[in-house]
């Protein structure tokens, strides 16, 4: 056997070992695949790292590229490069591949690679290709197809080791051996007839055991597992919480349906950062710098229509003071400063207690606690701004009652900022939402309609010293 | 040894086995602790998962979580338990521990966590705690605190297993029985006789080879690695992106210093989620729902003075027009959805932006082609929210000349906004800024000015038609 059983096993499983350290050399690839040596790129592409595909893929020209994909869908590591590409790429690379290129390619990834790259597929391309592969292949991706992405069942791979509880250590090592292509051979799992999970032994154990012991005796009976529909986000969680490297899945019945490897929870934290980021802009999680712009216009109007609404709100209180914006135009003028660092103050204390529930630290604090606290903060940095603001705006308008007027809107608005931007989260929790979910412009619609009040009412409780 | 090792040891080395699914019962834990059993809390310690204690410490009094973390500090596990709580609770209990026993509870820890654990203490406490621990630990631990907290050298550990090139497979599974504590025993390193790194052996590898092989014979040689002043985020997608449980850091000789494992990238990777969330939002990293509102307010004061200047900046914009406005008050009423609107808009570019940059998807997506995109989008949104505004201020105001003004303010705003949102991180990140470092009050910076500038102007223009 080569030492480097990464670069020349067909199907790499996941996670492999850390070798291969052999950067890609685009330039040198770019000249082979623009004389059509495809040998040559073959080799090349035994020696790089799926991972560096995407470096060579960015140096080459559109032509180049089809001339490249055309060789790598070929090529033996084309399910381990295809499943770490992203997104939008391998999408394009598919739509240029035929049915047949594709059931080929399939049927030499793990499971769970498969089923991804199935999912990115239309629809009537996924049963095409279900029909070319194996009765065997196309039942287990049949079957893995039906759980939702973003639940367990669709994250898990099938390909694991389950022996039964009798099984003695010598013969499960030689299981191992066997069996080249499972997932991880970190952790055995233990099944009784029925294939209810059991136990698990780590392969350390198994090293480190007799021969002739019976797993059931090495086993750790008390196995954490997740069940096939829950959430990814939990998944990732628990794998995380308890430092795995796998974590068993199993269905309705406690029986073993597939493992979720730690790189999937890796790439499954790095989805939900994504989707966190997003709910509190209000963008679809479909929605990136590849989609299309008539695609992000249709996923993004919904929102700022909700947006405009909330806008109309604010300005509709600014019209109720037309009156004294009438007599006192400056006032104004410093209208956009009192919403602004109402917004921003908002913002602050928003991203601070939605990462502080995405962690779990809020959960410690208690709730009420956190928004006295960003009450105060509030006030505290209104009270240092707006006096600083009281000062300019006297300067400006050489008007003292001008700066007392925007100096409290401003530390009554940053009141309202810190109370909005950490209870509207809480409460969202509260009710089982997502407390990203929109939760920025709820936030700002408040610190609008307040600032506006705030500094146009005191403007018009004081207008005789104004005008 | 007892079927399930990752309980009765004394040290968990992380990842730990997948096993002890016991849920804690806080209820039962808080009647000993009340009771005063140390033996019974104790015992039930011993069956806990580390991740799982805070949930019994939530469910207890102050007196009453005073008396458990006495118990708990003292408990063989306390090194494990203090290293995956939330870090202000772990600083809480670490200010109610003597010096000794805080030295006891690092010299049960792996390296790693108790360098993690000692940069929670004031410096001199630090200093104090070093000198009670035996002069072989002492000195890893002084050293791994040199290395930077966001550095490769200062997420690693020193528990790995190291192995001369000559060493045979026998001698090598027999090295493995001999040190349960090395971090992962899933690979063993191979190094020279001055400790350079010179390949790895997987313990599969090690299981499938013949007992009296050499290792540099079943070796990898192609390791990927580390430097030890590497950044923490590089060394996580280093992890991430080929899928390594464990990468090894070396020195500025090439010699192996320690390795960094799958779950400390999962926590780095939550890490820099909060920080990039943390820095479009101008707050410092130190920030937190648990940090004291003092702590808060020293650290989002300066930011909140930037954003005030900023504002200042737009008012003046305003202030520019108050002849304008005093002619045509109804203009005020709509200057908050002109500027609104445009910050939602640049918001959402920047996110979609922000997170491309992040994951990698931008770098594949011509940044011009991207820019583009997104100003195609805001001007999309510009057209349908402005007609429909324009339909508004028209049923509003009575004048269709003042739905025409808004209408084209909007558009052109988004227009901004599209294109400041995609820019200015791109920008940022050409200039190797990190692109998430206070975009936000940047490009809001940029719709508030033009947004006042293209509605008022217009507005100016048309002033026959609106008085």
């Amino acid at each position: 056997m080569p030492a480097d059983a990464a670069e020349t096993r067909p199907v790499t499983p996941s996670p492999p070992l850390p070798g291969a350290a052999n950067r890609p050399y685009p330039r040198v690839i770019r000249r082979f695949v623009r004389l059509g040596a495809r040998e040559e790129v073959s080799r090349m592409l035994d020696r790089t790292y799926p991972a560096d595909v995407v470096q060579i893929m960015k140096a080459l020209s559109p032509a180049e590229r089809k001339a490249f994909v055309d060789i790598l869908v070929g090529h033996a590591r084309a399910g381990s490069v295809l499943a770490v590409l992203p997104e939008s790429l391998t999408i394009d690379i598919l739509a240029q591949v035929s049915d047949e290129r594709v059931a080929a390619v399939v049927s030499r990834q793990p499971p769970d690679e498969a089923t991804l790259l199935l999912r990115l597929l239309p629809e009537a391309r996924t049963e095409a290709v279900l029909k070319l592969l194996d009765e065997a292949t196309s039942g287990i991706l049949d079957r893995l197809l039906t759980y939702g992405p973003e639940t367990a069942g669709g994250m898990m791979t099938t390909r694991f080791l389950a022996l039964e509880r009798s099984t003695r250590v010598s013969e499960a090592i030689s299981r191992i051996r066997g069996e080249p292509e499972a997932e991880t051979a970190f952790y055995l799992y233990v099944v009784d007839a029925a294939g209810h999970l059991e136990g698990v032994v780590s392969l350390r154990q198994l090293v480190l055991a007799r021969p002739d012991q019976e797993l059931h005796a090495i086993m750790n009976s008390k196995v954490l597992r997740a069940r096939a529909d829950q959430p990814r986000a939990e998944v990732a969680d628990l794998i995380t919480r308890y430092k795995l490297l796998a974590l068993p899945v199993v269905d309705a019945g406690s029986v073993l349906a597939g493992i979720v490897t730690v790189d999937d929870a890796l790439d499954a934290m790095a989805d939900e950062t994504t989707r966190e980021m997003y709910r509190m802009a209000g963008l679809n999680t479909e929605d990136s710098v590849t989609s299309t712009a008539r695609d992000s216009v249709r996923r993004r109007l919904g929102w700022m229509l909700i947006n405009l609404g909330t806008a109309v709100l604010a300005s509709w209180v600014v019209w109720f003071f037309e009156g004294t914006i009438a007599k006192v135009v400056a006032l104004a003028t410093f209208m956009p400063i009192v919403a602004g660092m109402g917004g921003n103050g908002a913002t602050q204390a928003l991203t601070v207690v939605i990462r502080g529930i995405a962690i779990g630290e809020l959960e410690f604090s208690s709730a009420g606690r956190v928004i006295w606290k960003e009450i105060l903060v509030g006030v505290s940095v209104g009270v240092v701004t707006g006096a600083v603001m009281a000062v300019i705006a006297f300067l400006w308008k050489g008007n003292p009652v001008m700066g007392l007027v925007i100096c409290l809107a401003m530390i009554i608005n940053l009141f309202v900022a810190g109370f909005a931007g950490a209870a509207i989260p809480i409460v969202l929790k509260w009710f089982q939402i997502d407390p990203a979910m929109g939760s920025g412009v709820i936030v700002t619609t408040f610190t609008d309609c307040f600032g506006f009040l705030s500094f146009l009412g005191i403007g018009t409780l004081l207008i005789r010293y104004l005008v």
